[in-house]
């Protein structure tokens, strides 16, 4: 903290698995978003002609979620502390006068907010009193916290590596807008599903990063200087973002089907013709 | 990727005719919107007084709408692709370890979410349980990619390029925000009009900057580093607007008089009294 | 255009009049649409007391000020063009290669959008099928043109001289922001008062912009140059809305008490309690 | 205003106390808004079991906040003045030809517009006429000036005492923004206590500023310069956000427990069924 002189272990901060643990998590959560929000809107859409309350199943997924991500925050931020090099839980080292292995703390903070979510989401799903959209502020608030930390994680280092941070910065604060109007205004699937498509480039971005970044088997590195990676980096991270959309539109495709098939098959026609009637009517509100 | 000589095709990058052609896709785009949504203005305030159904016809105009979409991506990709010179959809030249004409590839990722746009239109006007806000859903990522790949598509050029693509930018972001917003706000026809004359803007300032960047016919070239030019064209960008503003203000009007002479003609007059009541008290709501 | 050389023109652009002018526009323009926003909550709230209807009163008033708005453009850019000195309606100077006097061009562009936001008014209180939110619209296009020419308007000035430039971009876009809301959002009067509230920050800031740019009287000039003058006018800037702020607030109390006062002579007592009742339901929901 | 020497008391200005104080006031305010919003939340809640009508209670409670701000205004402002070298109310000093210590001037400017706010309370509980939303106006205008301030108050200081400056502003504009979108849309109970933990951050933000730029007890100063310092105040920046929003969650568990326990004991079984159904189908509608 009071020397000027640059430690040494920046050289070897972070590394492949460090980039690619978070974007398996982000890719899970991403798909599992997705599906939820098209199978609760589904549900919603066949409640005419189902008999099954969709309800205590929902509070239980939500629970679920919860431990699921209490758990991945315990994973990240566990195994960044006690990795061999890590920091141990030691912040301040009294001895050389100077932090210890920042960057960690770095990636420990963004992972406490995500478990502080998980924690939100087992609360508001076990205590009924609780407004469930508490959950939806942390969600807010961790995002807030994860583009806030990747915004100065980035001194000193290659153009390269702070522009592929600053393409993930970019997603983080996107998603962050769209949670933030959600808390003012009621959402409608199409933004729900903005979201999660947004979590799902930021997934498969953290991957491009550890291949850009850490190149594995022998794999020449790439030019971090060269001005030319930089622009085809623009047009991949386009393309992710295609394949999230079209990931996000095949699962949207497939739950739907599959609500359809099981909970419809005896449906009367009386029901199925006046559940048209309705339909109908959504499509000219909306439209 | 490994070289940092700068390839040598830097220099012959863009044209005139690549300017004018997403030029023309934009106007054309812009025009037709602006005419579908003052059709659907106008006939739901005729609703009380018509017998004419307007709702097959959108759908159909719907479709028509993705096909002509959908034809002008492909167009814009394989012409971008297969000029001479052209990448030919070669990425990556092993040979010479470069990259292959990255910003075709740009202007192929913006012209493939176009595409992607077209695509959704159509899928939104056959499957009818599809949400209709899923077209406005990718309209925003189109324009969100475009804003983005322009944004990094000037590196290293003179600053008067820079400065109308910096232009372009804004009114590509300015678009994308109110889309945005539309996503979550059901949209009136103001803030409909808004977006479409942004999108006439669009299409016009695209052929400003052919004519400033690659005159023709032996004009004498602009001087691409003298500040006049560009408090020029500041001012010209504003006159682009406003004329955007007056072509919808007059498709406006055709539009509308056109509605009313030919779907009102055997209105009995109790009902242009019970719509001019209704009229009254719409305005008086707005106010 | 095409000759680098600084022309010689740049020292004696703008002088203390084109300040104080718009300045004095936009003071008569806040306190106007102060009042008139004052005015019509004044008379909602009174509906149900008195047998006047303002309905008639506002659609006069609606075209008074277009008509007004039309005279303050067609004034401000016919004097930013015929001064001596002026460019006289040309633009570009063939002999010498030259654009002519864009600075005044600038100004002469941002009238224009206020003089068409005074056109819409005109044909929305005339033409009754027009939406009334077109004026707004053209309010938002006006703010946004005048924002986007100040910004590029003062390249190679002093630092002191692009300061206060700035903070009255900064006002602009705080007030196109809030009409861009508008537009979505049915606005409430607080929203209302302060969007007049910062057009008469605007307007007295014109006048702080002539007096530190042009002093006048043999006043010794303000050192452009100095710092502590950009730290006094930052708080400067917020001593002018505090006064805006406090002359909004005068001009509510004076003309809530004029409208109670003329329209509620004669209430009987019963229509008193009904009104009381109402009110108290109204602040309970706002609560 | 007119010399280029840099004036003495640069070296001096700002100190522990002045940092101190304001973290006090913000820290007061943060509980007290937190505890209010969760209160009028319970309340409403329990409306169906309880006779205790909190109507008259929140109105004295609003003067009472009114008075105390305005109380507080007046201590920061005229301690500001009056400490030993402050400005004595003198702006300019004409002997010397300089602003005499702007950044105290900066200080009052904040404390003016706080005032301000308490005033509006006054009036807005005292008159019944006024919207009970004029306070959140003033409220806005208030934080717009406070981050105005700061954006502009860190001219020519070290690297960490701009960061930590502008780390206060972005928690400012965070507030300002979801005050200014409370002003559009009826703000849920997520969203104000979203607002009062970040008045929370504001004011445990100051204490963090004063000990890092102030060290007392002859603590060793912070290396202004080093960038590991920034590295590690971005991360205590979460931490103190996490702290914030774990003490909004203990008020909230807190006042809800307090508000049941004292204000339903005599509830019916019937009514608690009532409220129940209830209670779930707000649940369901949020979901």
């Amino acid at each position: 903290m009071f020397r000027k002189k640059q430690p040494m272990w920046v050289a070897v901060m972070g590394d492949f698995k460090g980039h690619v643990l978070p974007g398996v998590f982000l890719i899970t959560l991403g798909i599992w978003w997705t599906t939820k929000c098209v199978l609760k809107y589904a549900f919603k859409n066949q409640k005419q002609t189902s008999y099954f309350d969709p309800k205590a199943l929902f509070c239980r997924m939500e629970m679920l979620e919860g431990i699921v991500l209490v758990g991945m925050a315990l994973i990240g931020m566990l195994s960044g502390q006690f990795i061999p090099g890590g920091p141990h839980l030691i912040l301040y080292n009294y001895k050389e006068n100077q932090w210890v292995r920042l960057l960690d703390w770095h990636h420990f903070t963004i992972y406490l907010f995500f478990g502080l979510l998980g924690v939100t989401n087992i609360l508001c799903s076990t205590i009924r009193s609780l407004p469930p959209s508490f959950s939806k502020l942390m969600l807010l608030n961790a995002l807030f916290v994860e583009a806030f930390v990747f915004y100065n994680h980035t001194h000193g280092r290659e153009v390269l590596d702070i522009f592929v941070h600053n393409l993930l910065f970019l997603a983080i604060c996107l998603t962050a807008l769209i949670t933030f109007m959600e808390l003012f205004i009621q959402a409608k699937i199409t933004v729900e599903l903005l979201r999660t498509s947004l979590f799902l480039l930021q997934g498969s971005w953290f991957w491009q990063m550890a291949f850009v970044l850490y190149p594995i088997n022998g794999n020449p590195p790439w030019d971090l200087m060269d001005h030319n990676n930089i622009m085809f980096l623009t047009i991949c991270f386009c393309w992710h973002y295609a394949i999230a959309i079209i990931i996000t539109g095949a699962i949207y495709a497939f739950v739907t089907r599959l609500v359809k098939s099981r909970f419809t098959r005896f449906c009367p026609s009386e029901v199925e013709l006046l559940k048209n009637a309705e339909r109908e009517q959504d499509s000219e509100e909306e439209m």
